[in-house]
């Protein structure tokens, strides 16, 4: 660690450049900023934000108070054997939110997308840029164009993200007794299809 | 027309059963509303709620003002063969929120129900109990355990409800771009795998 920015490294370093990372995504979005626009925001030099920041997904889970790790999440996606896809973000997804303190912080994120458009923004673009096409594009070991990628990603999220309103918000009865492991099995090859091009798709 | 009830129909009467049904499914829900009790609500002869309203589906769609007839999607679900639900219901949803009095109205169905608890109960009753309840028995002519119905037809209406907010709500692109007819045959036979119980899925 040898901080030689323009601020020296302290304890609310890391706090002011969280801050000036949520207001960054929020400004321009995720897909515009970059840790570079982020440090001059908050006056620190680049290497104090790749210091405390494992790249811009990490600092977009410390922004959303998310209740994990999204680089984490993003490799496990990527090592998933192609045909384990949908099981993997199924079983990533609801173990993540099932607790309470994922289920209060889900609720707040749905709420702040419904009432400001601005909120909306950089979770649409973390999704589309990071998680989905990232996933969508490994489609049965070959890259689909980016906007079939895209499409089948957004499929796939609103699948979950419905469910999860029914399960978590709206208080839908079978849903929220359900068990993980049963919405994992209903739900896996679901996401799958949406997300893998299989070969049989292709000869339809 | 032969009203003989406590009150004479009149310019308000239709207007004040809307209102009486309105508190009567946010105080009860709508699975404890009956027409009975929203007529005692208002004041009126039952016979009245019965000559301006066509059931109970009715009378929530003119409360929630809905841009369609919930009676008629109903009647359209029941009809359709069991092959065709999954295009059914999702040419129906999209035809349904598309135009711009649906977005609004969708919008507010959805901020609504993440701000207040009592105005998601009587939503996912109806659901419940007349939509995915009466399309999920169905499954391949033949009825399924009720749970079961409600969980499949709750996976159905996550996977609609999802794309909806993705579509309508927060602007996920590729989605907002979408044709309707891309979004029916993208999700058609997704809603149909949920819904419909096939053979093969007894022989697995």
């Amino acid at each position: 660690m040898s901080p030689r920015g323009r601020r020296p490294a302290g304890a609310d370093t890391r706090g002011s450049i969280v801050e000036a990372a949520r207001a960054e995504f929020a400004s321009v979005g995720y897909a515009a900023a970059s840790l570079r626009s982020i440090a001059r925001r908050a006056g620190v030099d680049p290497a104090l934000v790749h210091h405390y920041f494992d790249g811009k997904p990490a600092l977009f889970g410390e922004v959303m108070i998310l209740p994990f790790s999204p680089a984490a999440l993003l490799a496990q996606l990527r090592s998933a054997p192609t045909d384990q896809i949908g099981q993997t973000l199924a079983r990533n997804f609801f173990t993540l939110w099932d607790g309470p303190e994922g289920r209060v912080r889900l609720r707040a994120i749905f709420a702040s997308v419904l009432t400001h458009e601005e909120a909306a923004r950089p979770i649409r673009e973390f999704l589309t840029d990071e998680v989905f096409t990232q996933v969508a594009t490994r489609a049965d070991g070959s890259a689909l164009p980016l906007a079939e990628a895209k499409f089948r990603g957004g499929l796939a999220a609103g699948q979950l993200i419905g469910v999860a309103i029914l399960r978590y918000v709206a208080g839908y009865e079978p849903l929220v007794s359900a068990s993980v492991e049963d919405l994992i099995a209903a739900l896996a090859p679901v996401l799958q299809g949406h997300l893998v091009v299989t070969r049989s798709d292709d000869a339809a």
